[in-house]
């Protein structure tokens, strides 16, 4: 027997769970009306970018044809990106995301104006554990006032959280701007 | 030298491409926006779907949210999805498309009220192949008014283009509707 053509249009608001399309296309627009206003927001000063967590490379490729005066530099585990995402050689740090930001701190300490981190996975442990880390070792490298943006909730000292931009999806993205820093 | 801050702010229109992740947030917009057209036009009418090219299973969860009443076949060359986005075995197609469509015919003939097809890669080639393969046997499952979203445009007797939705965004989806079945 056919169902009536209601069971067939259920609204987002009746139904329990988004779709996981819907979860992608919500991450995506978030990423990208979060990115628009980080551009707005850093534009005019100084500072490199780091990218965290490269993935395929689609970020990547927003960032560098948004910021193409820019140095940015790539954060990940190991390269498995689209090819013609491959970031060049010399601003690429394979490596955990622990010892690269620990050694970017000496190389690049206080000089990133914006960070992006998409570096969450479907594990909890996993994911609780990249928080930690990066928490822990991007402060370093920040410039004051630099902006950033991930995909997991982050404990940076120093910075403190921002609404995201109207009109983002919801619990889809964190924001953060780092506080100037002062002298001790 | 830092550049001023309209460089980092091209506006779409200025740039001579869409990033990566515009492209697929868009293609997943157009899926979503003619998907819910599809679900509206097929409401009340009786049939079957057909979700041709599973993928990581995104837009299978799509279609059982939104047609709970509705069996829903999946073909695809493999099963390589989401593990919480399987379809039910009795529900799986597995094989090269045109052996499974063959098989279909006999089976579903004139039973299928929607197909979607996620089919194309990032090969020319492949991508002609596929279309010719579907557009050849596709048709004879399509019921009288079918409609049929592709992300490949595809060349099916009996059935004509249709534009997309008002708000899709371009180039990405290629909708048909199967015209009424006629006796020879």
């Amino acid at each position: 027997m056919q169902p009536p053509a209601i069971l067939d249009e259920q609204p987002a608001e009746a139904r329990n769970r988004d779709s996981r399309l819907e979860r992608l296309l919500f991450r995506l627009e978030a990423q990208r009306i979060c990115l628009e206003w980080a551009f707005r927001e850093i534009g005019g000063r100084p500072g490199i970018v780091f990218e965290m967590g490269l993935g395929h490379g689609r970020t990547y490729d927003h960032l560098r044809i948004h910021l193409t005066e820019r140095e940015i530099y790539v954060l990940d585990r190991e390269l498995d990106c689209f090819a013609d995402c491959t970031p060049p050689e010399n601003y690429l740090l394979l490596g955990d995301i622990e010892e690269t930001l620990a050694a970017a701190a000496t190389r690049f300490g206080g000089q990133v104006i914006l960070a992006h981190a998409d570096m969450g996975s479907y594990t909890q442990a996993h994911n609780i554990e990249t928080s930690a880390k990066v928490s822990r070792c991007l402060p370093a490298v920040l410039s004051p006032n630099a902006i950033v943006l991930s995909d997991l909730p982050l404990d940076l000292a120093g910075a403190r959280s921002l609404p995201r931009p109207p009109g983002t999806p919801r619990d889809t993205y964190f924001l953060y701007v780092n506080g100037p820093h002062t002298s001790i």
